[in-house]
Order: C-alpha cells, then sequence, then structure tokens
C-alpha cells in the first residue's frame, strides 16, 4: 500500500525519526488497541475521552449514545483527533532523562460525518463487537430498531494520519555506559484472566472458543 | 479526603451512575495508569497525545523536551484536558448493544504552569520515574543542568477533575437472559515478561528487585 504523505499536521516533530506513515502499520495499531482517545472541542473547550472504535479499511467508526456530547460535536463537523497508544515496554536507561517507553501510537485528524445508512450503521456496529472480541458477532442478538435509532455513528477517514513507534533498549549517553546500573527493557502486555460468566448465565452455554482463546 | 465538587465541565453527563469524585479514587486511578492522553488546541487545531505523567499530591506533572508543542502550548496558558484509561475488561453481554467494557478512567480539566524552580523541576522529574518504575530514582543518574535546561515541565491543578468506573457483569434487557448465548467479562490487566537486560549493561550488574518483583 502507498505510505501516507504526511500533511502539516500529521508530520511528527519531536523524534521524526521514529515516525511512520505506512498504511498497514497504521492499520494494526488501531486494530490491536481495543480503546481510542478522542480530542474534540466542544462548547469552546477541549475535551479527550476514551471510546472503543473500529477500523474498516480506510475508515475509523466511532459510535455512542445519540446524546453523547463528544459524538454529537464530531457529527456536526467539529475536528477530531483520535489518538490510540499500545504499550509495549519500560526502557530502564542509567540516566533518568533516557528514561522511556517502547510504545506503538497512531494520531487520527479530520472531520466525522454521521453514519446515517441503515446498512453501514449496521457494519460499523458489527465491526466494533468484532474489533474487541473478534469471532462475536455472530454469537450477539443483532440491534433492533429502538437500539440502532439510540445510537449515534460517525465514520473518520483515515486520511491524515502517523504512527510513532519506539522499541529496543535504552539509549544512553556514552559517558553513561560504564555506571554500575541496571538498564534494559522491561516488556508489558494485556493479559487476559479466567473468564467470569455472568451470574445469569443459563444452564449448559459452552464457554465460546473466541472467549477461551483470546489474545489480542 | 473530600470529594471534588463536579464542575460544569467535569459533571460526568453520560451514565452519572459511573461517575465518581473522591479525591482518592482518581489519585488511584491516575498512578495505576503508566501514560495519560494530553489534549489540547495547538495552533488552533485539537491534538491528543500520550505522555507519561506523575501525580504528587493534588498536582500533575508533564514534562517534555523544551520544543514539544503541546507541551509548548500548555505552558504558554492553553487549557488542558488530561485523560487517563484503565481496561479492566471485556463486557460480553447477550445482546450486541450491551456489550461494553469494564474501565476506570479519570479527565481532569484546567490550565498548566511551568515550573521553572530548580528543586520542585527536579522532584517532578524523579516522580515521573518513580511513577513508570517505584524504586528506580535512586539508582539512575540524576539529570545534569543541560539535561534540565533542555526539559519543560508543566504542573496541572488536580482540581476540575472527575473518574468514571464501570464494573461488573453485563447488563442485558430482561428479555434476552434466556438467549442461549455465553455471557460475562474476560478480565484483562498488564502484565510483564521477562526483563531484557541492555547489549551493553556492566557485567554482574544484578537485576534489580524493582524490575523483578515490578507490578501494575
Amino acid at each position: 500500500m502507498m505510505p501516507f504523505e504526511p500533511s502539516e499536521r500529521t508530520t511528527v516533530r519531536r523524534r521524526p525519526e521514529r515516525a511512520v506513515y505506512e498504511r498497514d502499520v497504521i492499520a494494526a495499531i488501531l486494530d490491536e488497541a481495543v480503546v481510542c482517545h478522542v480530542g474534540c472541542v466542544v462548547d469552546g473547550r477541549v475535551v479527550v475521552l476514551p471510546t472503543i472504535h473500529a477500523r474498516v479499511e480506510d475508515r475509523l467508526y466511532l459510535h455512542g449514545a445519540v446524546g453523547n456530547r463528544t459524538l454529537r460535536a464530531a457529527r456536526d463537523g467539529a475536528e477530531l483527533c483520535v489518538t490510540v497508544t499500545l504499550l509495549d515496554g519500560l526502557v530502564l536507561a542509567r540516566s533518568a532523562f533516557h528514561h522511556s517507553v517502547n510504545y506503538r501510537s497512531v494520531v487520527i485528524m479530520g472531520r466525522a460525518m454521521e453514519v446515517r445508512d441503515e446498512a453501514e450503521k449496521r457494519l460499523a456496529l458489527r465491526a466494533v463487537v468484532e474489533h474487541v472480541v473478534p469471532g462475536r458477532s455472530v454469537d450477539a442478538r443483532e440491534p433492533n430498531e429502538a437500539e440502532l435509532a439510540g445510537t449515534l455513528v460517525v465514520r473518520l477517514p483515515i486520511d491524515e494520519a502517523s504512527a510513532k513507534v519506539r522499541s529496543g533498549p535504552p539509549v544512553d549517553d556514552e559517558e553513561d555506559y560504564g555506571l554500575p546500573v541496571w538498564a534494559g527493557v522491561l516488556p508489558l502486555m494485556i493479559r487476559t484472566a479466567e473468564p467470569i460468566a455472568d451470574p445469569r448465565l443459563m444452564a449448559r452455554v459452552p464457554l465460546p472458543a473466541y472467549v477461551a482463546g483470546y489474545a489480542r
């Protein structure tokens, strides 16, 4: 795929050597992150809210209740900045200054449009369920008309987007490598614990494979 | 401690039953999250960037290179919205509509001030290291004058703040409880993997206990 042409806004300024504009890298980071953080100016003030997203090709879908003020502002044309961050490890350098984290992040900027077409709205909501738990959408009851009417879905084109990635060991000042201080990376990852069945779960409903084998 | 008085801006509007304004709950969420997402209007446009924070009492410290545009905007008086999110589990309901996540999030709004006092600046940077790896600051080489001069630190008062927490099993529509669909919570947590020593680590430097026993 063609990499993104960095725009004035998505050009990574700090640490440009960490910037990535490849579409498949950006897509993979968006898909791996369970939630994103949506920034938007609402009533003249900046708000940043966590929410679940879903990517379908070059489109990012966000959803919420029709009363959601951030989504309503987005629907009404407010600019968005959507950021996802995956934390891969803690980077312990010999100097406090060079401590860092290994991470993969994506920033998407742009304006969203409300999804009014019912077929696309259903597709988007199915994509959200699949984004969180791949395989789940075939089992879950589909949204009914009232639920669909109560849900606002917006589509943000993934056009102005950039990723930033740090990986690997710490980078210390040359004169600090002789210090007798442990240095390295402590990898972090998301793990699941034992699934907790709903107390009201019907008898003899087995645990699905997509839950038992879940990995992010 | 006194809970926060929710302001016009920090009053949780969606799902107010999930809102928490207790200072110790807010502090615990801020301390557990490795990174926050800082929203700010920079050159007329909203940006959301992940960064490492540190809380000291009722103050949140953010830091970065002196050239960091978001931090410079913050220093120059731009309003900030700082959000942290801890993901505790995936909530699988019988209906697609009631799928959710269990989470704990905090939103802080306000204006930051640059930390110019050297003692407070050093305290803030030490707090950042301790925030990421408790115990580390005694081993890491302290910032020198050049590093200190190259770092911009801002202090955001934790005044206008609110938390939002969802926990527990899915909540389905009454008529859906009879569906033969598995429902429950898949807990998520951050885990460490085996520490990776820096290839240039000096011989006979032992792995510190704060790395070996690290838990978030």
